[in-house]
């Protein structure tokens, strides 16, 4: 990777001076991984020209799936719709379908039109599947068998398969109708006696997925039963592709950034490096909407506006109650949900996670409120302000704590994502809650107190 | 998975009627990662004769491998030091580290003391290595071979290796000095001529990571060039071991949680069901350094005690101007901290990022300022309030984009998790940076305008 610069200068000059087989040997050392990097540097007409190189030795299509998705936009513009419908043939069925997915609607229809018809009904096919489920990152290229074949005649029907074999881990066993019954590791295969019929040697009911099933349930999959592979079959349990662990390690990945990313209120398109125009747009319906919960929060310290102007110090703690609040709630929300997407939880489990919750957050906002509350009594010399912040904190923070675990749990109940707007939530509420706790309390103190 | 509370009272009728054999069977046909749940719904007596009956079908390993470590105390209590000495030394390498980790000290040096000798001192050797390094994860369990070997003798050698074939994807190619020269797929090594030489059908410079490596590295790896598993090597690159994907998969998703913990400054032993006493004493001290900076907000707002008494709707807008600022920076922050951990951004292209995020988060605060602005004007008829939140807004809001986006760069930059303290950092200080310019807008508004 240091030398992805240097690596740049040399293929340029190369270019430059028409030394194209020297360019090309020298991109055919790299890993397909490694070139996107590199062509990030070069201009238009020389991405034309590398695109063309490596697809005359069949390396166009390995590395268009590993550039990076904001550098896409240029390769297609530097390729004619014939090439690029010749690159997307040659596309796994997955990728082809995520590459199609970047294309602008009306190129795309045009160079669908290009591609050989088994191609394009299997992408068009694919595409019916809802988004992010496991029929869009299932790939085709599978071997599957009769339960009646024998190891041999398996053998040799692998052979058959020539340069795609590496890719292949396991073969999958089906029955007259297509059914999948079995899975075989080719391992298995291999040195099992050449005439042991598949049905013998096969692991029965096979860990599978439904193609309109969410992708995260097929990495989930994946990552208990530590498979490399697993088949993706419809509601008849028909076999019909396969989805492989290097995409249910892209789609863990994904999940992972978004769950970050909604709690944030961030949409997936928005990237360190996508446009600020698009930033822009992305995040500020969000804002917005967070300005009217925020518009809330101030209208409740303005109902309080007499106890305020009696006992202007109240203004000094806010800050203290709502980040507490806050805090304490984030730190529940995080917790639950990633226990939440880990599978740590269901939700007949979800109240005892709730009152642990509680119990630690009342239990801190003890702490942190005899704290607090001692500072400011000492500070302003006034009772009222610390026994109203000692309250205002342990009541906020048991609240956040009863927010942050049960607003992902229900979410998830109403088959939400737990992470859609779970952060707003909760830190809104705490704020309404702290600020009403607070004044109220202060207000009730300065009446009876004096 | 829904079945588990059905399956658990079976087993237990099964295992008061003594009906041992059949409480095995039952056991025996399930996947191991099933077991888990099971075992948690049952007595420690209970406990103990499940993992008896396990372990006499040497199923008692792979079941405790894949228990859920909130689990493992009790087993650990239901087992006696000879018996667990066993199990552990039947575990893989990175398993047995993980299990001996939980153990207390004390127990642990007395059942490592009953390993044989090659078990124990490989265990010893590996806890050499640092915390959440490569070393830590690698399993010994592999297969190396001569560069001079034939596919022939190759294949022999994989036989003898009997049942642990089927966890066996590639094989390692080293030479006289037993160092890495290359990897052949197992498959490729199946279909090669028999007489082949290794040297010869070997894939050349694998990729390959260092024993002292952190895991991420190695998992950054796999991910990027789609492995099935990575060799790990020491300075010599003499191959130590090997990190299969299954365990590339566990450190992907331990990551995510982390980045997120430490976002909320969550420690990683603070999971869902961790005891209360546990998730109180680990929360504290961060909320304690939080309460620490609020109370710095706090005074801030204390300095313009005047400036509230003489025009007390600005307490109404702190939430606004802490909200949005907070919000803002997180935005900033998390597209920011995805970027690194996914490997999108380096250090050179952080300025770039950083003039991004400030142009966005200054658009969306000006956007932002004109609205609450406005309403600030009208409903208190107060241009000082009014051209005072417009200004805080702006400038917060950029603030937090700048922090949001150097914060995790900078932490990077000096070698520390980007996660580390980032949020805390980034939302205390558009706190103070927003009551400043807000109160101090204000202020001087104040004495200009009347």
């Amino acid at each position: 990777m240091a030398n992805t610069q240097e690596t740049t200068r040399i293929l340029r000059r190369l270019l430059a001076e028409g030394m194209n087989s020297r360019a090309e040997r020298l991109l055919s050392r790299m890993r397909p991984p490694d070139r996107g990097p590199v062509l990030s540097g070069l201009t238009p007409p020389e991405i034309r020209t590398v695109m063309d190189l490596l697809f005359e030795k069949r390396r166009a299509a390995s590395t268009l799936k590993e550039l990076p998705p904001e550098l896409l936009p240029q390769i297609f513009e530097a390729l004619g719709d014939e090439r690029l419908g010749q690159i997307l043939a040659r596309l796994e069925l997955d990728d082809r379908v995520e590459v199609a997915d970047q294309l602008d609607p009306e190129r795309r229809d045009r160079v669908i039109d290009l591609l050989p018809e088994n191609r394009r009904s299997e992408l068009l096919q694919a595409e019916l599947y809802p988004p992010q489920s496991a029929g869009r990152v299932m790939t085709t290229r599978l071997v599957s068998l009769h339960e009646e074949m024998t190891a041999q005649q398996a053998i040799e029907r692998l052979r058959e398969t020539g340069d795609t074999l590496e890719t292949i881990l396991y073969v999958y066993v089906v029955d007259d109708k297509e059914s999948l019954r079995g899975v075989v590791p080719i391992r298995r295969l291999v040195f099992a006696p050449p005439e042991r019929l598949c049905s013998e040697i096969m692991i029965h009911n096979p860990v599978s997925v439904r193609a309109d099933a969410d992708q995260e349930q097929a990495a989930a999959l994946v990552s208990r039963y530590n498979l490399l592979a697993i088949p993706v079959v419809n509601e008849e349990d028909r076999l019909l592709g396969v989805i492989t662990v290097d995409d249910v390690i892209e789609v863990i990945e994904e999940e992972a950034t978004e769950d970050m990313y909604l709690l944030a209120g961030l949409s997936e398109e928005d990237r360190i490096f996508s446009p600020a125009s698009r930033s822009i747009r992305k995040r500020l319906p969000w804002l917005l909407a967070n300005l009217g919960l925020a518009l809330v929060a101030a209208s409740v310290v303005w109902a309080f506006q007499s106890t305020l102007e009696e006992l202007v110090a109240l203004a000094f703690f806010m800050p203290v109650v709502a980040g507490m609040g806050g805090n304490t709630g984030i730190q529940s929300l995080t917790v639950t949900m990633r226990a939440i997407t880990l599978g740590e939880i269901a939700f007949s489990s979800g109240l005892r996670a709730i009152s642990k919750e509680v119990t630690v957050s009342v239990a801190n906002g003890f702490v942190l409120g005899v704290i607090s509350g001692t500072i400011a009594y000492f500070l302003e010399d006034s009772a009222v302000l610390g026994v109203a912040l000692f309250l205002a904190m342990v009541i906020t923070m048991g609240v956040a704590g009863i927010m942050g675990a049960s607003v992902p749990l229900l979410l998830k109940a109403a088959k939400l994502d737990p992470a859609v707007a779970s952060g707003v939530i909760v830190t809104t509420t705490t704020d309404i809650v702290g600020f009403t706790t607070f004044f109220g309390a202060g207000t009730y103190l300065l009446r009876v107190w004096s």
